[in-house]
C-alpha cells in the first residue's frame, strides 16, 4: 500500500500556515503499516489539481487529499474531482440533514453555500463528518481517492472513523513485506559522537533493515527500520537490533517510540508520588503548561508562581532584595532563591524555576542575550545551572524548558 | 521566478515531525515576490530525490532542498548532487577552519565525520553556515539549485545571508507579472456568514485579482491577491480592494497581515498604559506564556499564579472555600474570584482567570469536558464567559487562551 498525500490550499503553498496534516496523515497511515511515498502541496488551483491526480495515479495505490472543500469560491477540490471523474454531483440527504442540525444548534439559518455542500459526486463513497460541514469523499478506483476537509479535527475524525479502518483491511489482503519502525531516544550525546559509539551501521544492518539519526534540541532519535511480511518476524529483528544499539549506546536512552522526556519525567513523579511547582520568569508559564499536558497531570503539578516583575519575585517567591541588587534578576543567587522560595510556600517535593534574558533585547557583556538561570530545589539540596541557547527568544525559551525538565529527570533516575 | 520546495528525509515522510521548513521557505519566497509551484517532501532515498530534480527542473526557475546534509550515513543529498551534476567532492578550507573552531568551542575533538563535512562538490558555491556544521551549496545553472541543512535556525540563516539577496536580484532583473498579497485578518464571524456578507467576487475582482477565505481557531483570514509587474501599481490595487472588504465586514476586521489578536491586544495594552496579570488553572502558564511571547512584554505584564490544585486558588487568589465547594472548582463563582483575587494581589489593572476540565478525563453531565469558565477582572467591573470547546485536551487549552486574549481585546477596544 503505497500512499501519497496531496495537500491543497494557497494559504499553504505560499507558506501562510504549517502543514500539520500532512504529518499526521503520514504517521497514522505509517502506524497501519502503509508507505508513504511522498507528500505534494499545491495551492488552489483546478489545473495543479488535476495534474498531480494524472501523476499520482500511476505512482501510488492510494491519494489522500485534504483541503479545498469549504463553501466558498476558492474551495475547487469537489469540482476538480467531479471533473476528473466525469461525474455528476447529487443531493445527499444525510448531508444536507447534518448541516441542517447543525444551523439549528447554533441558531444560523442555513444559506444556499450550505446547502451547496450536500451536492456531492454520484460515484463517490460519503464519508460522513460529524465535526464540520463538509463530508469527505472516497472513490474507489483502480486506485483510492480520499478527499478530507483541512480543519485538522474533522480530518482527522474521518480519518479515523473511514479512511483507516478500510487502509488497513486493504492493507491485511497484501502479501508483500511491510515496514515497521522503532525509535530509540537518547539525550546528552550530540549526532556525530553516536555515530561513532554505533560504528559502520552496514556491520550489523541486513539489506532490509536501515537505521535513521534524527537529531532535535531534545537529544537525537536513533530509528530502525525493518521490511517483512510477518509482523512477529518484524518485531523479533526490530528486538534484535534494538538490543544490539542499547548495548553501544544504552547509558544516553531514555525512552522508546512517542516517550518524550517529559512523559518519561512525568511518569517517574508519578511512580514515586513527588509533587512539583514553578517558579517562572522569561519563559511566563510555559514550564507549567508542558506540566499540565498530559491528563491527571494533577497527582503531581500543584502549582506556581509567574514572577516575571523583580517585585512579585520577592513578594511571591520570598527572594531577597540584596540578591535582586547585588547579582541582578538573572543569576545563580536569585534562581536558587526563586526554586527555595517557591518549595516552601507552595509545598511542593520539587521546584524549579527559571530566570534568563530570553531577548532580543536586554543583554550585556557579562550577561548576554540568551543566559539563562535554572535551579532545581528538593528536600535535600538546590541545584542551580548556567545556560546560553542563543539570540532567537522562541527557540531560548523552549530550551529553557527543555533543559529544566531535564534537570528534573536526572534527579529522578538517580534517585529511583 | 517559479520556485519548487523540497524538503528531504525519512522523519519527514513518515510524518514524524511536523514540516515547519517548508512553511518557512515559502513564506520568506512568497515575500519577496516568487511564486511558490508546490512543495515535495521525499524520504531518505537517492532514487527518489534524483527522480524530483530530473521533474522539477523541468518545471520551475529555483529548486530549494533542505534536509540530508548531515555526518551519518542517512544523509545522501551531497552525495546525490555530486551524481546528478557529474560532479566531485574537493575540501573546503573555509568549511574546515569553521568544523575546528565549532569544535574547539564546544572542547570536543574534530571525528572524520566532521571532517568529511568540508569536502564539497566542486561545482557549487558553498553558503557558509555559522551556526551548524554543514554548510549550504548552491547550484547556478539552467535553474538555481539551492541545498540547505534541515535544523531550521541554520536553513533560517543561509537563505537571509545568501539565498533570499540572490533571488531577489534575479527577480528585480523579471520584468513580467508577479504575485502580491494582502491579509485581513476578522473575528466573530463564520466562514460561510463572511462570504454572504462580502457577496460574489466576481463582482469586484478582475481577471488577476484573488480572494481566499482561510479559516481558523483565531477567525477568518481574508487574502487578497494580485498579480503586477508594477510594486506601485500591485500596492495601488491593493488598496482599493482592502477599502471595497472594508466596508462589507469592517466591524469584524481587527488587524492585518502577521498581525495576530494577541500582538493587537498587547498593543491596546502598551499604548493604555495598563497591566495584566493571570490566574490560570487548566491551562497551566500557557496564557501567561502567551502575554511573554514578545520582547517588551515586562511593560503589561506583571506576573501570575498558577493555581492548579484548589488549596492554591483558596491560598494564594483568595477563593472562597464555600464557593469550591458549593460550585465546583469550574464555575463563574470561582473563576470571577480567582481573576479578582488576582487582581488585587498582583496589583494589576487586568486579570484574568480560566479554569476547566480540559479533558479527555473528568466531565460530568452538568459540566461535560471542555467546559471552560474565564473571567476579566478589571477596575470597574468583572465579566466571566462559558465555554465548550469540546473533548480534546490540547484544542481544549489553545481555545481557552485564545478566547482569554479575545475577552481582553473586547474590552480594551471599548475603551480605546
Amino acid at each position: 500500500m503505497n500512499i501519497a498525500i496531496l495537500t491543497i490550499g494557497d494559504e499553504l503553498c505560499i507558506g501562510q500556515i504549517i502543514n500539520t496534516n500532512a504529518a499526521w496523515l503520514a504517521q497514522s497511515c505509517t502506524d497501519i503499516g502503509a508507505h508513504v511515498h511522498r507528500h505534494i502541496t499545491i495551492g488552489d488551483s483546478t489545473t495543479a489539481l488535476l495534474n498531480e491526480l494524472h501523476v499520482l495515479s500511476k505512482e501510488v495505490d492510494c491519494i489522500i487529499m485534504s483541503g479545498g472543500l469549504g463553501p466558498t469560491h476558492d474551495d475547487k477540490t469537489k469540482e476538480t474531482l467531479v471533473s476528473y471523474f466525469n461525474d455528476t454531483l447529487i443531493l445527499d440527504e444525510e448531508t444536507l440533514h447534518n448541516l441542517k442540525a447543525r444551523a439549528r444548534l447554533r441558531g444560523l439559518p442555513l444559506n444556499q453555500r450550505n446547502i451547496d455542500q450536500a451536492m456531492l459526486p454520484s460515484q463517490c463513497r460519503i464519508l460522513s463528518n460529524p465535526r464540520g460541514s463538509a463530508p469527505g469523499m472516497l472513490f474507489q478506483k483502480d486506485v483510492i481517492y480520499v478527499s478530507l476537509p483541512g480543519v485538522p479535527s474533522e480530518l482527522k475524525g474521518i480519518m479515523n472513523d473511514h479512511v483507516l479502518p478500510l487502509l488497513r483491511s486493504e492493507i491485511e489482503k497484501e502479501s508483500g513485506n511491510k515496514p515497521f519502525f522503532r525509535t530509540i531516544l537518547t539525550k546528552g550525546i550530540p549526532e556525530s559522537a553516536l555515530a561513532d559509539l554505533i560504528g559502520d551501521p552496514t556491520a550489523f544492518l541486513k539489506d532490509d533493515d536501515s537505521l535513521a539519526f534524527l537529531p532535535s534540541y531534545h537529544g537525537v532519535r536513533l530509528r530502525i527500520g525493518v521490511l517483512n511480511a510477518e509482523p512477529h518476524t518484524a518485531q523479533h529483528r526490530l528486538d534484535e537490533l534494538q538490543t544490539l544499539l542499547i548495548d553501544k549506546v544504552g547509558e544516553y536512552v531514555f525512552g522508546y517510540g512517542n516517550d518524550t522526556l517529559l512523559s518519561v519525567t512525568t511518569e517517574l513523579l508519578k511512580q514515586q508520588q513527588k509533587t512539583i511547582s514553578v517558579v517562572e520568569s522569561c519563559t511566563g508559564g510555559m514550564l507549567g503548561s508542558a506540566f499540565t499536558q498530559q491528563s491527571g497531570s494533577s497527582s503531581y503539578f500543584i502549582g506556581g508562581f509567574l514572577t516575571y516583575s523583580n517585585e512579585l519575585k520577592m513578594v511571591l517567591a520570598d527572594v531577597s532584595e540584596q540578591s535582586l541588587t547585588q547579582f541582578g534578576a538573572v543569576s545563580k543567587e536569585v534562581a536558587e532563591e526563586m526554586a527555595k522560595g517557591g518549595r516552601q510556600r507552595l509545598q511542593t517535593d520539587y521546584c524549579i524555576s527559571i530566570t534568563g534574558i530570553a531577548g532580543p533585547e536586554g543583554g550585556s557583556e557579562e550577561k548576554p542575550i540568551g543566559t539563562v538561570w535554572i535551579a532545581l530545589a528538593s528536600e535535600k539540596q538546590i541545584i542551580a545551572k548556567r545556560f546560553n541557547f542563543g539570540n532567537d527568544r522562541a527557540i531560548n525559551r523552549e530550551r529553557s524548558v527543555a533543559q529544566a525538565i531535564a534537570m528534573l529527570y536526572d534527579d529522578l533516575i538517580i534517585k529511583g
